[in-house]
């Protein structure tokens, strides 16, 4: 059986994906991919999700230039969740969130709040023109 | 604004949780929580998912006794997933699979084809009763 039928997905078609740094092992931000992008991911060994907002293909870093080089794929006891281990490119360290910080989970819940607890490490004006 | 309120629950009133070991940053596991299941995580102290095949909380452990303990709770810059850091309790290593394995994503993509990279540390038959 091909790889791509034993993912269980969706009622959408999609499938949710963790991408975790494959150095420090920061979970950098969590997305969805269809079939053709989970393809796409280990044809090029590169990060390529399912935008649901935009409705298509996004090659993670195609505007930012903050690409991940794709080392492993894991698949979860269900058959639906996929792990990607990674490495954050074009910048160091790498920028995953679109709001210039390193891992988009960067609020942690102090004492009933919600607080920022990472830096933005480039303006997103000057990383999406 | 409480911090429940900042979360962006699904459609089915959900969000969906990645928990990722405190000590070896090994993500263990994905699930959802509703609201209610957000707040006894946080008042306990340790994990509640919400389990959407049996439709009721799921006090994580309950029955394997592989209780999950929070450390942290991060929510992404969308608001609308969350992670913890967490302790597995119960066993050494940490059980998170309900097939007897550290972590649910066991399965490896290699040469195309899933492959089960984890052994089963305690006989899941021997865990639920």
């Amino acid at each position: 059986m091909d790889f791509l039928d034993a993912i269980k997905w969706d009622a959408d078609g999609l499938v949710p994906v963790i991408a975790q740094e494959a150095t420090t092992q920061d979970v950098l931000m969590f997305a969805f991919m269809n079939r053709e992008a989970v393809q796409e991911t280990v044809k090029r060994g590169e990060a390529v999700y399912w935008s649901r907002s935009r409705k298509r293909l996004w090659h993670k870093g195609e505007e930012s230039g903050h690409l991940q080089k794709v080392h492993e794929m894991r698949l979860d006891c269900d058959n639906d969740v996929l792990l990607l281990k990674v490495t954050q490119l074009g910048h160091e360290p790498g920028i995953a969130c679109h709001t210039g910080r390193h891992s988009c989970f960067f609020q942690k819940l102090e004492d009933g709040v919600w607080k920022t607890v990472e830096p933005v490490l480039k303006d997103p004006e000057s990383i999406y023109k």
